[in-house]
């Protein structure tokens, strides 16, 4: 047992201890709500905070049996997730003080896995691009990135072990580079998106966030009932792919930097190294990603934006109605390509276990009017592939900076297993 | 112009006259709410009827400008999308008096192109297998088949032109074969499901009913933004081929008549028709389709089945309680399975342009405790193509057959093309 704060603790940690009956939830509850109170009002990761609920749900944990696999730990839920009691608003004033009749079922399947949710997190405006009120922990003049931003922000900043993401674009990985965290995009379809709101079926994939690989598999074994997920340990060296990509002209120097920094320290820990240069067509992919996103979201958001037009922002509307404009044939040659690429690079992971690959341009900017640039994200969002951030080292003005890395569709337990490497490895 | 009463004429001739302002709104709604009034106490059709608030929107449409492809063309909602100002009780007591706060993706398409919701039609429980309170319009003994029981029933006894469907296994085709109208399920991912019950994400496609086939057409047209689906006009002949399918034994002699006669038919009218035997994968495709499903709501139920298990019907707990205990390794074989075979048959529709097959075992069967058997459905379902029931004959007691016709993924115009076809030439 380490000799932190419980608040700053793994969630494995804490789950082992609260599994074993060494620590109650509402003793680990009340350190995580007073690390809350003590920073929110700088933070500002939560949009609801249901202290009252969340103890009297603890205290019930602790009377009772051992409920699964998250018995007793406090988690952060993005306020893209339907919660049956507690507001839902989904980061629109369209939305104010919106009571769903359910949980969401990822939600649900925590919540029966004995997970304690202490309130909701700041999301962007329908999971798009304008920002909430949330603050970089690190830095609080700079972004904590989106869309996922309070919970990124909750979980960096100790007030809570793990928190719930969604990414559409970038709005795992991003937030979590930006805040120096663990975020794990999981295969798309690998967890059930009932009850979270709906941006674009092709690309809306349900993840979360935790200060370690191991903590956000254990997240992810809950989620979805797939128990591999909670083998992540130390094994073998995987063999590295590193992929620049085709945006590579987009990375900054602290970007440049940690990937040259992970293949020097990945290699000298024993690790094969290769490098992945991406055939052609996979330079069209971040074009499609945004085309496929504007013309689902104009479908799926169709009654806000037919009856609250003047409530979405500015920004939102006019991808909507750009969205609209596009033709069915561009959208379902759009869908062919990704559909090509996606069988193209099945068949590379052949060759190697998993890619590292920028995450981000590189530290979180400065400001709390946008959440940066989301370049880095697209393909691989639009690939559904497993994608898993790493913060491993600090950029030229000292916020983190990391890396992403990626793994063969449906193989999450070799992705986790991959970056569990790299955390460790790059950690010494 | 026919010179049938307007609740029985088709929406594309409805929709002409109501664009050229030759008919109004008002005078169309009164027409079918007249109808529904009639029959109702003995079909079953509705959950809600929604009289006032259509026709004050009937009066709206009637003063206002032209608003769409559905301009004052009445529609019934099947209770399983959401409606903002109508109830949504998805089949399931747990929801009963439940409000969304918004209305489907789908359902806002269709509203904003100027459709009148009339009312929800009966689902059978979360789309699954318990029936509602709907009887066969042909015969009340009978099931109208589900889980679009409502909707379908609306549709073949006049009630509507049209309304909404989903497909999870056979939730349109089935209801479409046994009242005797249109069924279509577009290709998978072709309609936004924001807002529409979440049973499956790989299954689940949202679709409607009408009485011909370039109803449908227009309907989806709305629903989808694709002009391409208002085109659909007889053409030349297309190249039809006959497949019986691995579940040809389940087949009854109505359904076996129905499949000689098609093909008979449709070669005298001066179609090409070949037989298609699907290659031995596909004879695993039933089994695949089921676990997928069962997996999949054990996960997007997972808030029902949690917190409310005891209002879940014994037949769908059943459901939830083996798809919980599927491992994520057989799911993800199931899902690799499924898109080798959608790989597989894309490339054989380079050798004709539209599969013939049975819809259902045969006519409805009596008895409204069960909706009937799904097993001609499920594999279409899983491969996402998209599949047109056509009525065209009756069986040996006098209830409806016909086939449905199957495309190429993405080839919906064409699909309803070769649909119309069909119907056109089995007319005669």
């Amino acid at each position: 047992m380490s000799g932190a704060p419980l608040n700053e603790r793994s969630a494995l940690e804490l789950a082992h201890l609260l599994q074993r009956r060494e620590l109650n939830a509402e003793h680990l509850l009340r350190s995580c709500l007073e690390r809350i109170h003590l920073r929110e009002p700088e933070v500002q990761a939560w949009t609801h905070l249901a202290e009252e609920k969340a103890l009297r749900h603890a205290r019930e944990l602790d009377r009772g049996a051992v409920r699964g696999l998250m018995h007793g730990l406090p988690i952060g839920v993005k306020d893209l997730f339907d919660t049956m009691d507690m507001p839902t608003c989904y980061g629109s004033p369209i939305y104010a003080g919106h009571r769903p009749a359910a949980d969401a079922a990822s939600v649900a399947m925590c919540i029966g896995a004995g997970a304690i949710a202490v309130g909701k997190t700041v999301t962007t405006e329908f999971a798009t691009f304008k920002p909430g009120k949330t603050r970089n922990p690190h830095r609080l003049t700079h972004t904590p990135g989106g869309s996922s931003s309070g919970s990124a922000a909750a979980v960096a900043d100790a007030m809570v072990p793990l928190a719930f993401g969604t990414q559409t674009a970038a709005s795992i990985i991003r937030p979590a580079a930006f805040c120096g965290i663990v975020g794990y995009k999981p295969s798309f379809g690998n967890v059930a998106r009932a009850g979270v709101k709906s941006l674009s079926e092709t690309l809306d994939t349900v993840g979360c966030f935790g200060r370690t690989v191991q903590d956000v598999g254990l997240f992810a074994a809950a989620m979805t009932g797939d128990d591999r997920l909670l083998q992540i340990e130390r094994a073998s060296a995987p063999h590295f792919a590193v992929c620049r990509t085709h945006e590579w002209h987009y990375a900054g120097q602290d970007t440049q930097r940690a990937m040259q920094d992970a293949a020097a320290g990945l290699s000298s820990g024993g690790a094969r190294v290769s490098d992945f240069p991406l055939p052609e067509i996979f330079s069209r992919l971040v074009q499609a990603q945004s085309e496929i996103m504007a013309f689902e979201a104009a479908r799926s958001l169709a009654h806000e934006r037919l009856n609250h037009l003047p409530a979405i922002s500015p920004a939102l509307a006019g991808i909507l109605k750009a969205g609209i404009e596009i033709p069915m044939e561009q959208h379902q040659n759009n869908l062919k390509l990704a559909n090509s690429a996606r069988i193209a690079i099945d068949g590379c992971f052949d060759r190697f276990d998993a890619i590292i690959a920028p995450s981000t341009i590189g530290e979180a900017p400065e400001g709390l009017e946008h959440t940066g640039d989301p370049v880095f994200c697209r393909m691989w969002t639009l690939l559904g592939l497993p994608c898993v951030h790493v913060p491993f080292t600090t950029g030229s003005t000292g916020l983190p900076v990391g890396l992403q890395v990626i793994g063969r569709y449906g193989a999450d337990e070799q992705t986790l297993q991959a970056a569990h490497w790299l955390q460790q490895t790059m950690r010494r």
